[in-house]
């Protein structure tokens, strides 16, 4: 995100600065929850101005998707064994047991703020959602060329048959799913995506 | 819902209040969006006071879910011709274009408020959720039973295959889907979901 600055001499963002400010966003939402966090808190714990942090950031769901994208770091990075169907479950529990601890109510925050706010929505799906489904897309496509996959169904409708129930169940108030689900519930969609014997 | 009262005469609920506020909300929300909207504002749209309000839902979540489960009717009954393939097409169609509309926007912010809000997510889940996924859950069993689906797949996970990429596309800012769509996306998971020929 690039540094703007209405003096006449470039604004420089200290990384201890930055550092401190995404985690103090972090951990005073996993503390108190995403509403009842103000810039202000978020500013008087990361010791920076409440200037500095709306020169660097446009609102605070800017500065909380900030904070998630930078704690995914390799996390979620998908694996690839050969086997579609351990990769699937790999990541897939991955990213459940992260949705599960306090990245999960960071996570929820911003999916709720971008619900009223078109361009934290858009930054959401241009940082988080399409970068990572691309990635799921070209691992899947990988294994319907090597016959793991039937090749009818697209790649990208694949990636929401796998990755919309787990946000379905983590947004719609139904009991989120927990990692030891992940392999029954990626069978079921398997069962639909393989070849036909 | 039950009125409450803290008077010695019980509340009565005037009918004609509980549908000026239900449609305050309805409205006022769907012209400014769901945040921008403060119980204030609807107690004077609705000329009613706001301590009335208040007697009657907890939260403004509360007033909005109502709002949408009162305006939702029976426009996304399930329908039963005998063809599965077309009954979820129609049904979905009826709740895409749903969630295209005006009251897209409420429910949007109805589910937002819900992330921070777990009495509001419970009554989510309670009234709209889960009801709706028994009905289909019982529509997908007798198509079971009739041998247009497979038998394998617990219907709740194809309730969930079906509807949670409608949810992950209107929530995630993607693209939602348009009611054109819908018979591909029926179409794509419905493959995985047939007998073995």
């Amino acid at each position: 995100m690039a540094a703007t600055s209405d003096s006449a001499r470039p604004a420089r963002r200290s990384e201890r600065s930055r550092r401190a400010t995404l985690d103090a966003v972090f951990d005073l939402t996993v503390r108190r929850g995403y509403a009842a966090v103000t810039v202000e808190a978020i500013a008087a714990a990361a010791g920076v101005g409440k200037p500095t942090i709306y020169r660097w950031w446009p609102s605070k769901g800017a500065l909380a998707l900030e904070a998630i994208s930078d704690r995914v770091g390799g996390v979620l990075d998908f694996p690839d064994t050969g086997d579609i169907a351990a990769d699937l479950t790999s990541q897939i529990t991955a990213l459940v047991t992260l949705l599960n601890s306090g990245f999960g109510t960071v996570y929820r925050g911003v999916i709720a703020e971008a619900q009223g706010d078109p361009d934290l929505a858009a930054a959401l799906r241009d940082t988080v959602v399409e970068p990572r489904s691309r990635v799921c897309q070209d691992r899947l496509a990988k294994a319907v060329a090597e016959g793991q996959l039937r090749g009818d169904v697209p790649v990208r409708v694949m990636v929401e048959l796998l990755y919309a129930p787990v946000y379905y169940r983590f947004l719609l108030g139904t009991d989120p799913l927990s990692p030891r689900q992940v392999p029954g519930q990626v069978e079921a969609v398997l069962a639909g995506l393989r070849p036909p014997a």
